[in-house]
């Protein structure tokens, strides 16, 4: 079993404390947390709780967002955290236009800049830093990194110590996905995010589906990410505003340890 | 002024012969007619009143949809009217997955199979084939070609007598939309669509903006797209559930040329 539980999935229903006992009754070995939930109970006991229960991180949620006006603290902060609690990384949600402004290439360029600031911070506590690119639809608002090429290429720029977490839902319509994931290999794949594309889907942000629901080919896109090398976990992330943060969340685990085991 | 009115922008307002008067009345020298509406109208009369009132076809919608039953023969007569219609090209909005499959690796093989079927007969009625790259939001209902970089490989494989419809829209996002368009020149560009990405866009399909009302720079984009030898029209196509299909079609076709002279 290598199955991760990224908090998001039950963000309306548990606490973290209630998370990681939920991923140790259920017997899932791996939990993401984000930083909203792990500043609530506490870095420490988090990361006491965690290592009491053998939970592995496999990422902590999240560093990035350099459009907002205090990043550089809040990515300082954020590799603090994820050292502390020994995460596989630091996933980086790059922030999307800066507000008023059109132009993207900048918007771009600035990211880089930003992260090879944060990056020799990142390399001396230990803290891989994971670019996540966002599925272009979310360009504007949360991140303008939007294909795995893309933020290859950033890598390719800022050295060691950087990475991608390969996010199922954000990067399956791509046309290259199999050709890059060859391309970044055990090195740079730090993550594996899965859940399902929805037909048809009602929302940007939060209409995400549990892994089997949608049209996905996720035994695809996983035999892609392990033929590259990478034998982490696979983690489950699920925004769902109508249908799975509605759940009772001991069903949602139930399910997406059902589903990890047949459909992934 | 080389501004063509796609139809859809008036989609709940007006037939085709209101929107032929339209542009008339409002000194917009193209249209870009769908088939429904030019099936409501005949085709040889639309060609008479759009010949009668001088108006250049920038683009027949739409072909394509290769995932549909009679797609060959539905394609055969879309290159028939595009051939009376004189019109620039036919545009083709592809497919997406076909019912009950995840393979969108098969899903775009087959699509260039259908293409390599019609394009024969498009060349010989002398009407120009135009693959639109949908934005990856609209891959698995709309269609599976999603960038640019890939429609340009099929039209490679493809030869001649076929190109792409550039969307504004669509193709935003894309990190490599500058070299692309490059790559594509002016043997490739066989359309320029404009409207623009709004801040939050609260449906996949019918959200679109203004020109001038989002995030897109669009001159700069018009800049790459002429920069590459494109001289045709900029066509306004906005799908706008909530605001433009409820206006005054009138009030929209003024805001549209006002918008294409001060944003574009």
């Amino acid at each position: 079993m290598k199955l991760s539980l990224n908090t998001a999935t039950v963000w309306k229903q548990w606490t973290l404390a209630q998370a990681i006992d939920g991923c140790a009754r259920h017997g899932i070995p791996g939990i993401a947390p984000w930083r909203d939930k792990l500043a609530e109970m506490g870095v420490k006991q988090a990361a006491k709780a965690i290592q009491a229960n053998g939970l592995t991180v496999t990422g902590l949620c999240r560093g990035g967002f350099f459009t907002a006006k205090d990043w550089l603290d809040d990515n300082r902060r954020a590799i603090e955290e994820a050292h502390a609690l020994e995460a596989d990384c630091l996933v980086l949600v790059v922030g999307g236009l800066p507000a008023g402004s059109k132009d993207l290439g900048r918007a771009r360029e600035r990211i880089q800049e930003c992260i090879s600031k944060i990056l020799p911070e990142a390399r001396q506590a230990g803290v891989p830093l994971a670019i996540e690119p966002l599925h272009p639809m979310q360009a504007a608002e949360r991140a303008c990194i939007n294909t795995l090429e893309q933020a290859l290429d950033f890598c390719d720029a800022l050295g060691d110590g950087i990475g991608v977490a390969v996010d199922a839902y954000h990067v399956w319509w791509d046309p290259k996905l199999e050709q890059q994931i060859r391309r970044a290999g055990k090195q740079r794949i730090l993550g594996y995010h899965i859940c399902d594309w929805l037909v048809p889907t009602r929302d940007l942000l939060n209409d995400r589906g549990m892994m089997g629901d949608g049209v996905i080919d996720l035994p695809r896109i996983r035999g892609w990410v392990e033929g590259a090398g990478y034998s982490g976990m696979q983690e489950v992330e699920i925004f769902s505003e109508h249908n799975w943060w509605k759940r009772d969340p001991d069903e949602v685990l139930r399910i997406s340890k059902e589903r990890y085991l047949t459909v992934t």
